[in-house]
């Protein structure tokens, strides 16, 4: 997992800050999951609807990321010389996406 | 959203508890994620792996409530009554699952 | 996969009718990439286009099957007494899907 | 649709020839379907599972065209200077995925 050119690519300040931002977000739709889940009288559905919310804005979160990814790393990885682990690793974390 | 069969059908008490013990994970895996985005020198492809994994973590709990519906409600709505509602408020909540 | 209440649970005629309709048209759209593929200056992202258009057709088929699937068997199955069947091979198709 | 540089962009010919043998497989695969919705005792779940193999190896092809994409195409867009074409089609086609 720690790959050696880990070290010289980073995400960009600005879509860190603006994941970050959704993901203070996303934790308190999760938080407002769990107090749903207190009441006795909860309806399952209710429940499948906001989870399914919830992964709703974990893809927006990972599509900034990836946009991101791709327009900063992977446009250039062959001036970079680092295709195979560039592209290898994409595709694994794009499965079933 | 508020439908009349919802006042008489609730998740059953393990699955809520079970539901909410997973959530009470996710929430911390979230933090965690948050906890990366501090770091200037996060890489873009751990976060998207992390993101990955909470929606796997996500899908499970939504396996779990969607269990318990079927079982408890699905399976059951001709005798009660409400086949139309169970029907197309499932195919919502399923789609693009 | 040759469960016993396989023999008494039918997709019923007009959904059957209707999912034959729609993938003969799908065979025809899968016809269809076979022939881009055969020009030499066929660009990958129009056959991913083609290829994520061909899968939403699928989706679709897949949907009018499910509708029919618990409006005809999933709501009678705790009259019908095989629960744990149908609700374990529901789960099943169902996932990642 | 047609942009400027999909004259130069191409898939390459050994990919272009894998996905035509795996998209005959899947026109075969649909005929079974066709065949199986003939019969008047199909079952539901029977045919769901037949959909969700066809998607499966529909994916397959997908990854193969996006391995060869990126490896051919999308890691040289800097080089060649079309990033903002390459990364947004790319999200485009990813988007559900």
């Amino acid at each position: 997992m720690a790959t050696a050119h880990r070290h010289k690519l980073r995400l960009d300040p600005k879509t860190r800050e603006e994941a970050r931002r959704r993901l203070l977000s996303i934790r308190g739709h999760v938080e407002g999951v769990l107090r749903m889940l207190e009441a006795e009288d909860v309806y399952c559905v209710d429940v499948l609807k906001q989870l399914k919310a919830i992964e709703g804005a974990l893809d927006k979160v990972g599509e900034l990321v990836l946009r991101s990814h791709l327009r900063d790393h992977v446009v250039t990885a062959h001036e970079r010389g680092d295709v195979d682990t560039i592209v290898e690793e994409l595709l694994e974390v794009l499965k079933y996406r």
